[in-house]
């Protein structure tokens, strides 16, 4: 018997549908759309949504049944927007982006040890290039934001051999973490760094806590990292330290404004790679499982797993 | 009292004599020169040699009293020179290259998972590239050679999830290496890899080992590493292969020819990477202490570490 009906809202929705098929759900009639126009027909008698943010988002006021979204992307800002409704319960996904966000930071310290671009800029002008490249090991990686994704890319620093920091609202034991640092503390928390990774969400208390007086008081060796939100950089002190050889360089994969602007100061600062939003891929065949989990403790009543704080913003 | 002499023939000689006067060595009197040239008056008299293959195999013949020669490096193939005398004792350095090794592994496979040069260039054209990046999870990488270096490429290959074959000479039991494969086995080896790293010695039986046939035997989508010997590769045969396309890709940091020369074919082979042997650099931090302890050896007259087989070339 059916008694729930789930519309998947995403541009790959036929290949989660398959997933979802897979699991032996009971009670469950699935809808699929791929865009914010398609959803509508079947919106007005669904419970329940499964969709990324930015078209779930924008259908909620039609779907009068609904009681609960579970979101396909970490990032669920879209959902918190003025003016949108929060009598549902919105889950998120976590636990499945730290392998790929490990992968994404190690990529780039190693690449920054082993002077890779410099390198292969030599390679194409037939230079032998044998200036010898840095290690990670006893180097320092500071984490800001040490949930599941910070945990990961600790846990990966660790395995190189780095001492690591950790920057978080409140105490958060972690086994990959040496040293915890909290707000009050952050200046000393970035004071010797060889690389600074910022995994913070998008919440009053992170937007520009990467500011001028912050990019002052860190080393001029310091590599930083953002694969958070973008609000928590302030673009323009960034942008001036990185002119002034103030840092050493930064990897940027989110920025205030995405795509970033053809006319912004970002595309020609120096030292700065920027990875146009892809450091974690969503995968169907992870996050859909995490749907199918939810859905077993949806139909029994029990709390649902990674429930978002709509006050908190996470 | 004074009973042995080492000379330390490197370019950073001064840094290795520091560290191992740190070492309270007991009997040992040293002395260093820089080049061929210099040592030449210590030498008549000392019965060890601490130093690089380069410099050391050109004055064996300068130390009559000679017993022992601690090489720097791993690669010691120039100690096995045709006419060269073999009446000392050769030791190698083993189990220092293996972390630095595996970061230059995991940091190109990371580039290749991620497209960074190609990410790189479009962002010099300011184009925001998000195509979606691959994942080391579930890749699988096949390694040659299983020393200490093959170990610990295979223990960061499956600390990002990757499934890890084994090729060697003789049957070698790792912790890191999923299935093994001997010579015989060499073509079901290569079928369906991912990437294929390559960590042999020099010696007769490695060389030209991929050459045409192996490589018509790999599939398309795997990146071939180069860290071990150049000799091991068919250059001509991987340059056609590569042009061609028959294979994703290349990374070398070792030739045939060091330095590369100008007017090799491989400086303009598409999807090559050139690293111009900077994979593991001797850090003297890591190599002196190899020295002491088998000096601590020698004087007691037990069996000295990493001993070389003038036969067998390793």
């Amino acid at each position: 018997m059916t008694e729930h009906k789930v519309v998947i809202l995403s541009h790959d929705a036929e290949v989660y549908q398959k997933i979802i098929l897979g699991q032996g759900l009971k009670g469950l009639s699935i809808e699929t759309c791929q865009d914010v126009e398609g959803g509508s027909p079947h919106l007005k008698d669904c419970d329940i949504i499964f969709g990324t943010p930015e078209i779930a988002s924008k259908v909620l006021h039609k779907a009068p049944r609904l009681k609960w979204v579970q979101s396909m992307w970490a990032g669920i800002t879209p959902f918190l927007a003025d003016g949108l409704r929060r009598d549902y319960v919105l889950t998120g996904v976590k636990d499945v982006f730290g392998p790929m966000m490990a992968e994404y930071v190690i990529c780039h310290l190693l690449m920054h040890e082993r002077i890779s671009l410099k390198r292969f800029e030599h390679q194409l002008r037939k230079l032998w290039d044998a200036t010898p490249p840095g290690t990670l090991q006893g180097k320092c990686i500071g984490i800001m934001g040490i949930g599941s994704i910070g945990k990961a890319i600790a846990g990966a620093a660790k395995f190189f051999g780095m001492n690591t920091r950790g920057f978080s609202r409140t105490p958060t034991h972690c086994d990959g973490i040496d040293d915890s640092y909290l707000p009050q503390a952050l200046t000393a928390f970035v004071q010797g760094l060889d690389y600074l990774v910022c995994v913070l969400p998008d919440t009053e208390d992170t937007s520009g806590l990467i500011d001028e007086s912050l990019l002052k008081a860190m080393p001029d060796k310091i590599l930083i990292i953002n694969i958070g939100r973008g609000n928590v950089i302030h673009e323009p002190a960034l942008i001036r330290a990185l002119e002034k050889g103030k840092i050493a360089g930064a990897v940027l994969d989110v920025f205030q404004e995405e795509p970033l602007p053809c006319d912004h100061g970002l595309w020609k600062t120096p030292n700065t790679i920027i990875t146009s939003h892809t450091a974690a891929l969503n995968f169907p065949w992870q996050i859909a499982p995490i749907f199918a989990s939810n859905y077993r403790k949806f139909i029994k009543k029990e709390p649902l797993g990674y429930r978002i704080n709509f006050d908190q913003g996470y």
